[in-house]
């Protein structure tokens, strides 16, 4: 098996594509963006046939964006420490040059030729657009025909499947997904990125801000990259609207131990496979042997408490969510009623049958779960716990006549509470479990997002992967 | 002159259209929805020839909703209480069933067959949807052809022009509109009109939910059709994403006298002419004379710091909503340059030279003076005040090679404070200066909508409205 194919996974080894490392050899004249580009597009060509992560490429506005960038930094002139990159952009997102479709029939052939606020801020800051990446259908739960660069039996997660996998293919350094439950956190940590869930409203989300949960944040092969990516993105174009936006340092902030994390089980646990739940106890007792104090709902009845306040968080926000986009739905559904999964009508049938009221009353537990999180994660530095519960699931499809799989890329369970809270969220890929990438991830406070940065640098420099 | 072309406004004897009372009627075989309509259809024939007030009509989808609703009230099952009301929608809402041009040449001939959330929750209660109503471009300041139905020669208010002013010719009973800075509350105070501006979030925008302070609030003839279908839609399609939405009884709160009112001078105070302020004198006598305690900026230091915290409305206003419009703005200038208007691309140079940090100064000054508000507010039931700097400005179109006239729609100088506190406003019909209309305001704090109807019910019923 040739080294850019489908292999097991060992985070120990495994070596994802970086940028922030090429910058030297750019200002150096060793390399050059368009030289970097063209050793992405030779990934593409090697890996997309199976991995299918690409809903578009512009490979020609590519090529010029790169030489463009190739002759600022020749110039020494870079607008950012990020020009010259390659960039994936999940197909939810508009952008001027190529299609966007929602992975939706009923979008075949969209094309507005408009950037998305985040967009427009990434070519401001130099960088390549390189490819729309495939999304779950209008971000919801049916998959696009996405696989998983470790193993193309299984799924890339979802909603994000193509800027997960894209980064982990090595096809592109960095992608930009987006999450309501679990679509950027999820598919991230099946596909072994890195990844920034923001606090809610930290990177501006431009046309895409139909729900109230909605946030954009970058997949990447290096924590570097991503911070990069997103602080790049908010000094342009801020946070959402009537939001401050991300805030943090201009370059990826330093690596900091914390002294105390609270471990969480959330609602997830009890579905965790043994194999998971050992690499993951592995993981808490290097931080004690580094000598970083854990908090469990054991050990600390005001974590029980936290934990009691997001047990329910993937209903809650579900309905909150249904209930926000059954407008947007119902149109898309009359317009179009073959252009629709029966996954999208099916939870459009739910929220329909909801009133004002109802929504009201999840909205007043999503008030009360971040009130508990306000007060309880402050007795730490942050919250740690696992970012998915085990490998991408194996998915051979939906098989006509048989009841729709509920969740064909994956259980979002580890996601929701973070969504809930409005809290920023980073995964980092320090399991290996059965030859597959399994997602840690730390929770912050609101606004935390730069914290969180800097304590999973210091996790992934000082912490083993662990390989079961 | 007919009783139906403009005239001199004269509040004691104009006649609004309106739709409660006819309710009666309906139920009692004496009249029908189908009729009502068909009177209304008579109006816009003999008015919108010099009013302007239409973007588009359906009138034969209105007369099949009238049928089908006339069947309904026959058969003794309405809807609701709106059943068979024929309603103006502001063109920047979508329509199903008629275009969506937003006042703007590059939307010309759009026509996305989408309903928007509030337009679908009227259908839902029975309402007819009639005609389009002209707005200012894209919401912003550039003017529609709409006139004054009270003198032609005259600004009809905007961005909501055309809700203004279809209500005050007597075209429909109620028309939708949105307001950002002043574009409800203004041109109903031009008109004439009862018009509420809901709490921020209060009725659910769905697609035009583009800036963190707009929001749609009904124009009507009476302040019952104004209450009913506020509630009406927030019974169906709730709030804003993340918003409770508007709460309250299902039918027009009873009128309550308040015993202690605020009175706001606002920044705008010293560019209000002589007679409006005499006429507003009058009302403030009046009060008195009915026992209201009133709290001004000299009788309170109280009232003093809510009148600081509100003297740069203006200008934190819209470099907030500059600023959020800002990327929608510039995509849709790449894609039509000659199709956005000069203003508009005066404000957009102004956003463009905007940094995120200067966003962020803004929204906190925002939050500065909602704080002042929420402690503030509490002194007294409301706060009241004009609700525009009187009269409706003359306007006779831009002259070319001339400056452009910054405010072609009157100032709205009066309204930005209640949008950046995202407070609750409701403007009564109460003076007539110089034969044109001018509105009086009571204001609320966030989610007292309800309450500040029942005490503009009581005012519009126990002051005397005043000439001068």
């Amino acid at each position: 098996m040739s080294k850019t194919s489908a292999q097991s996974y060992d985070p120990r080894t495994f070596k994802a594509l970086t940028f922030h490392d090429a910058v030297p050899r750019f200002r150096g004249g060793t390399d050059t963006p368009r030289a970097y580009l063209e050793r992405c597009l030779e990934t593409i060509a090697q890996r997309e046939p199976v991995v299918k992560a690409l809903a578009a490429t512009n490979v020609a506005a590519a090529q010029a964006a790169a030489d463009a960038s190739s002759a600022r930094w020749k110039a020494g002139k870079p607008l950012s420490a990020i020009d010259g990159m390659p960039v994936g952009i999940k197909d939810l997102l508009e952008t001027k040059d190529m299609p966007t479709e929602l992975g939706c029939a009923a979008y075949k052939g969209n094309f507005p030729k408009r950037d998305n606020a985040a967009v427009s801020a990434l070519r401001q800051a130099g960088a390549i657009i390189l490819a729309k990446t495939t999304t779950a259908e209008l971000g919801g739960a049916h998959p696009p025909a996405t696989t998983n660069p470790f193993d193309p039996s299984r799924s890339a997660g979802g909603s994000s499947s193509g800027s997960a996998a894209a980064v982990a293919a090595r096809m592109m350094p960095a992608a930009i997904g987006t999450q309501v439950g679990g679509s950027i956190i999820r598919p991230a940590a099946f596909c072994g990125n890195f990844a920034l869930k923001p606090t809610q409203g930290g990177i501006n989300r431009g046309e895409r801000m139909a729900t109230s949960m909605s946030t954009h944040g970058p997949h990447a092969g290096s924590i570097e990259d991503m911070w990069q990516v997103a602080i790049e993105i908010a000094s342009r174009a801020g946070g959402d609207r009537g939001c401050p936006g991300l805030i943090g340092p201009m370059t990826t902030p330093a690596a900091e131990k914390p002294q105390r994390l609270i471990v969480l089980e959330t609602d997830g646990w009890a579905a965790v496979d043994a194999q998971t739940k050992s690499a993951f106890a592995q993981v808490l007792e290097a931080l004690k042997a580094a000598g970083v104090e854990l908090l469990t709902r054991r050990s600390s009845a005001e974590v029980e408490m936290l934990e009691r306040a997001i047990a329910s968080a993937g209903t809650v926000a579900n309905e909150i969510t249904a209930w926000e986009n059954r407008w947007n739905t119902r149109n898309l559904v009359d317009q179009h009623p073959d252009g629709v999964s029966q996954r999208a009508k099916n939870v459009l049938a739910k929220a329909e049958a909801m009133t004002p009221a109802e929504y009201r009353q999840r909205l007043i537990e999503r008030t009360l779960a971040q009130t508990v999180h306000a007060e309880v994660g402050r007795l730490a530095d942050a919250a740690i716990t696992l970012a998915c519960p085990g490998p991408a699931p194996l998915w051979p499809g939906d098989i006509p006549g048989q009841p729709l799989a509920p969740r064909p890329t994956g259980d979002p369970v580890f996601n929701f509470p973070s969504s809930l809270l409005f809290a920023p969220v980073v995964t980092m890929p320090l399991l290996g479990v059965g030859g597959m990438p399994v997602g840690v991830q730390l929770m912050g406070r609101p606004h935390e997002d730069a914290r969180i940065s800097g304590l999973a640098r210091w996790m992934a420099g000082a912490v083993a992967p662990v390989v079961v």
